[in-house]
């Protein structure tokens, strides 16, 4: 037999998958819950939002609030990193629907001597609850309903303010109904607002042909920091296989020395847990995190689940690889190619308990060594599953962890990953060029509920992805895609000195870069400056400084009928931070229009004039209308204005 | 530890509340499933749907096939009344992997002697499950595959048809995902197509001033039953309180001859199971019940769970109505209203499980009499799980119960009922009156998740709404707004000789009939037959040889540009019915128009000719563009035209 419950609370928000996935939010966000609470009748229903911390034992409680069509709400702060939980608990509150009705009944003159006698015992339930003050008070309250000779003070007290407190105070939960328990997590800032700069150690060296070491690296430390960036992303640092080694562009023949593909992980000089011997030893690492550390930089190691043939655990736990009725190793394949360098991990392994505790082990020994940022290789060719596992496992321990998804695939899979817990997502902002793709685009990822729970990463390009788009492109192009990427995400990241020099030589035909460091060491002059670090340094520092970049959800595209120029307002959540950003998305002209400010946005009554004002060129305008024309030439194609109203 | 799971399920449909609501088909119909079936990589994956009927053992089984962006589809259709339940499973499927990769592989030249190996494997596992010829065919494949000398053999049965469908046949559910287990709950025809008349039992005597009987109801039969109406709903047949009854028009104070309040239930003379002495006896209402049946027609009973102060509960059963601390009886009251002769039920008391249990008991006394359809009066005001579980108690035993829920309440209140298992439910038709309010209402009953489980009926008027615009309106509007309920839902109702009369004097300034048949005993002449009489049974005969009016939500609107002129396109599941329907919703006036026939869902070619037939006039017209004239003079104010391709 169903219960006695007479709310029934439902279209819970914010909730994804039913509450199987946890939203994600940063330490001092604010959620803001809403559900439909609804009752049979027309008593006078109360709803509370309850919330904990995980390692609290006691639920915080915030009272809701009705809006309109049966939909209530309120809003409550994340303090801490970690799990969060919350739920609606809905009830009659019969104190309250017994005030509400008195005081209609006292005003249509009606006598409610019977209805004072209830409401004795609404005040004895709450006499146990109240202070020595408050008990004083009821008890007199008893005393004026139970008799008649108060008749006037009672119907006074009966609907006054303070009773009615009271009852808000000590609400009386009889018959009490609960929505789903749902989850949230809790990051650092930094996963909401990163800033990240790859390069590969073994390209650091300033001598040509030198294999670049950690200590090469430490000198490039600054010239990062000097540029902006706080998250320093290193491609795998491990021993690289020796056995089936990729030469030069992939090459299935190495020469004696090439380097080979560093995510060929693992040869007898060891596996995951090793570091590359000519890179320097795990001291040198340590050195170098904390060096990087002192500059406000982090630094972030590659996650690859993958094995050279010559890796340790293939002798040593050969269950955790497919072995073939001939005997053989299976390799990678994506049938008919087939990639003999790599062994995937066979997760079906009946032996998977322990690899997946070697998995976590990995982390645990890099955690330990100072890394807290992992990118993580290729997550969308493991187990769903096995990510939700181990990501919570290293969560439990260690919250400050963040997890970077490199998967380039189709959307539900990347949606998936995220949703199974990875801090952030690499994006599909790399293959969008117009207007329209950038508005759609950003608007899937921040108007539906992929904000709740991904959180993109714009990388103009990857030694991966060598995109069309900035083939043969002109610095202008590159100019716009950091700016695009820098604005339109909160999370932002190039490959760095490709970029910076705009190498964009391609293999024929394909996405992917000639002479690909990949495969081999490349020489860079870093000490060379341009106009793109130049940019990229105001832009980094325009970032740290506004709150409104520092978020990718809070954005609205801007009306302006060009299809070259795209325009859209940022802010923080307080609204004490707004821009105005503006793109020419066209490499090769000027571009021209009239953009419309978004006034009801900015609360800005029409005619009232605002003041903008440049933050790249210093240049500021006084606008009084609501269209105002824009001219940017592709040399210097954005304007970022800041908004005084 | 998580599981070794490859495969995620998401997003299935269709569910509501998660799977916590019910969704509600008919015998026969079809029930589309769709969901996202994903996993990592680049593996073959299978997905079924796995439905059965609560009282099957075994789950059937159909195969999803993937459509796009890794959506998957199957449909099943529900042959009995009664629970199902369906879920989605996915897997890995290795064999079918397995077939996908030697065939590229073979396509790419490449040498697949250790893939055949692996093949053995595949074939054995299916073996035990074979048929004695399949278990033949699969010996020799293992013989080809494991013998060097039969390559070509080897690798042409690899790929074949034979394999693959034997794969197909058996497979091998690996590590096999589940979706949640959701419910359907499916009803017999009548709960989504229904045609009521509503009339006073008490108001059927051809003689001025005497009560109405049952007999006197009996002779009434045939001319309801000529009108194409196949449900005849009575408001309540009990004794009536006799204890503040109310008099004419709604009056306090009741004469001594004064019938009172239907709804008033209960009396000396009996409550929820007892017959008002003045229509009959149990028997003369069985008897009604099985002459209606005779004649098409199931007799709806109202099922009010109110009492008068004299129904004998009162007495019997105090604990189930709410006693003041002055010791009277809690009245009905909406501060500052009170209906002194009605108690409500106390669903809070600490006996209500004797309660409810009478509740249901009341429900199926009067089933074993031979009635399967109840209108359930306010429900929204008693709580929401309890109808939960009468209507479920009552379905477990007699899954042809039907339950038409009298709310006309805030829309979600509305929902939940349909939510909690209303077979039906009153909707806001009544108060609909422009095109554009019919478009979004209908809309939202048939293209948001609402039509998954809340089947509206339109009913024009009640005893309880005399509405604003049939109040004066002239005998077109009465046809409008019969052919409108009749046509956009398959759920249509009246209160009939009221509306076939045109009555709607009014309380000043109320939707409340004057003289209201609540408080009186009317007299009409039953023999009278007009034109709206006429029309109302033409209507109903081609509802009931159009398959395309038995539901209602396959609707699609026509562009027409004329607002008085409402244009849309009906059709059955098979789509052997299709009908175009206009309307015009000016009572005075003739509209005219271009209408925009809906070339791709009737499938027709541009140019193509097709013959529009009205079923009302018989006239046909050839119409071979998209764009067709339409002309409604408001004394005949619709076409319902067949469309013959």
């Amino acid at each position: 037999m169903q219960n006695q419950c007479r709310v029934v609370i439902e279209n819970v928000l914010p909730q994804v998958n039913s509450g199987e996935v946890k939203i994600k939010r940063i330490i001092g966000e604010v959620v803001h819950v809403t559900g439909d609470v609804i009752a049979d009748g027309h008593d006078v229903i109360a709803a509370v939002v309850l919330y904990k911390h995980e390692r609290e034992r006691k639920w915080r409680e915030v009272r809701m609030q009705p809006t309109e069509n049966d939909e209530w709400n309120a809003s409550f702060s994340v303090g801490k990193q970690g799990n969060y939980h919350f739920k609606i608990e809905g009830w009659v509150d019969y104190s309250l629907n017994w005030q509400y009705g008195i005081q209609r009944k006292i005003e249509s003159n009606q006598n409610v001597s019977s209805e004072l006698l209830e409401g004795v015992d609404y005040c004895k339930s709450i006499y146990v609850k109240a202070t020595a003050t408050e008990k004083k008070y009821l008890k007199y309250l008893q005393e004026v309903f139970n008799s008649k000779g108060f008749y006037n003070e009672a119907i006074t007290e009966a609907i006054s303010e303070k009773l009615h407190n009271l009852f808000l105070k000590y609400p009386e939960k009889y018959l009490v109904n609960s929505s789903n328990v749902l989850p949230i997590y809790v990051d650092r800032l930094k996963a909401r607002f990163s800033t990240w700069y790859e390069f590969f150690p073994r390209s650091a060296s300033q001598q040509e042909g030198v294999h670049g070491t950690f200590k090469d690296c430490e000198k490039l430390l600054p010239r990062v920091a000097d540029m902006g960036f706080d998250t320093l992303y290193f491609p795998p640092i491990h021993p690289i296989g020796e056995v089936n080694r990729k030469g030069k562009n992939n090459t299935t023949n190495a020469l004696r020395d090439d380097v080979g593909s560093c995510w060929g992980i693992g040869s007898k000089e060891g596996g995951h847990k090793t570091i590359h011997p000519k890179l320097g030893t795990v001291k040198d690492f340590k050195s170098l995190i904390d060096k990087a550390k002192g500059l406000g930089i982090e630094i972030a190691m590659d996650y690859a689940l993958q094995a050279a043939p010559d890796h340790p655990w293939v002798k040593e736990y050969p269950q955790w690889f497919k072995w073939r009725p001939d005997g053989t190793v299976q390799y990678a394949e994506n049938p008919p190619k087939k990639y003999q360098d790599i062994l995937p991990v066979y997760f079906e392994s009946s032996d998977y308990i322990n690899l997946w505790d070697e998995c976590l082990d990995i982390l645990f020994y890099w955690i330990k060594c100072g890394v807290k940022i992992f990118r993580v290789d290729n997550p969308h060719t493991k187990p769903f599953y096995f990510w939700n596992w181990i990501i919570n496992s290293v969560k439990d321990k260690y919250p400050d962890v963040l997890f970077l998804a490199e998967a380039f695939t189709r959307p539900k899979i990347m949606q998936q990953l995220a949703k199974q817990g990875f801090t952030q997502s690499y994006s599909y902002f790399t293959w969008r060029n117009t207007k329209h793709e950038f508005i759609n685009y950003v608007e899937e990822l921040t108007k539906t509920s992929q904000r709740e729970y991904m959180r993109p990463n714009f990388w103009p390009n990857t030694p991966d992805i060598n995109p069309l788009n900035l083939q043969g492109a002109n610095e202008s192009k590159y100019l716009q895609q950091y700016i695009l990427a820098a604005t339109l995400s909160s999370n932002v990241g190039i490959y760095g000195p490709v970029f910076e020099h705009m190498i964009s030589d391609s293999l024929p035909g394909k996405e992917e870069y000639l002479n690909s460091e990949k495969f081999q060491i490349c020489k860079y002059d870093w000490s060379k400056k341009n106009k793109i670090t130049a940019i990229i340094s105001l832009l980094n520092k325009i970032r740290k400084e506004h709150e409104a970049l520092q978020q990718t959800n809070n954005i609205k595209f801007c009306t302006l009928e060009n299809d070259n120029l795209l325009a859209y307002y940022k802010w923080n959540d307080a609204k004490t931070d707004e821009l105005l950003i503006i793109v020419n998305l066209d490499q090769h002209n000027t571009q021209q229009g009239m953009v419309q400010l978004p006034l009801n946005e900015l609360a800005i009554p029409h005619g009232h004039p605002v003041k903008v004002n440049d933050l790249i060129t210093g240049s500021t305008f006084s606008w009084d209308k609501e269209w105002n024309f824009i001219e940017l030439h592709s040399s210097l194609p954005f304007h970022i204005f800041t908004i005084n109203k």
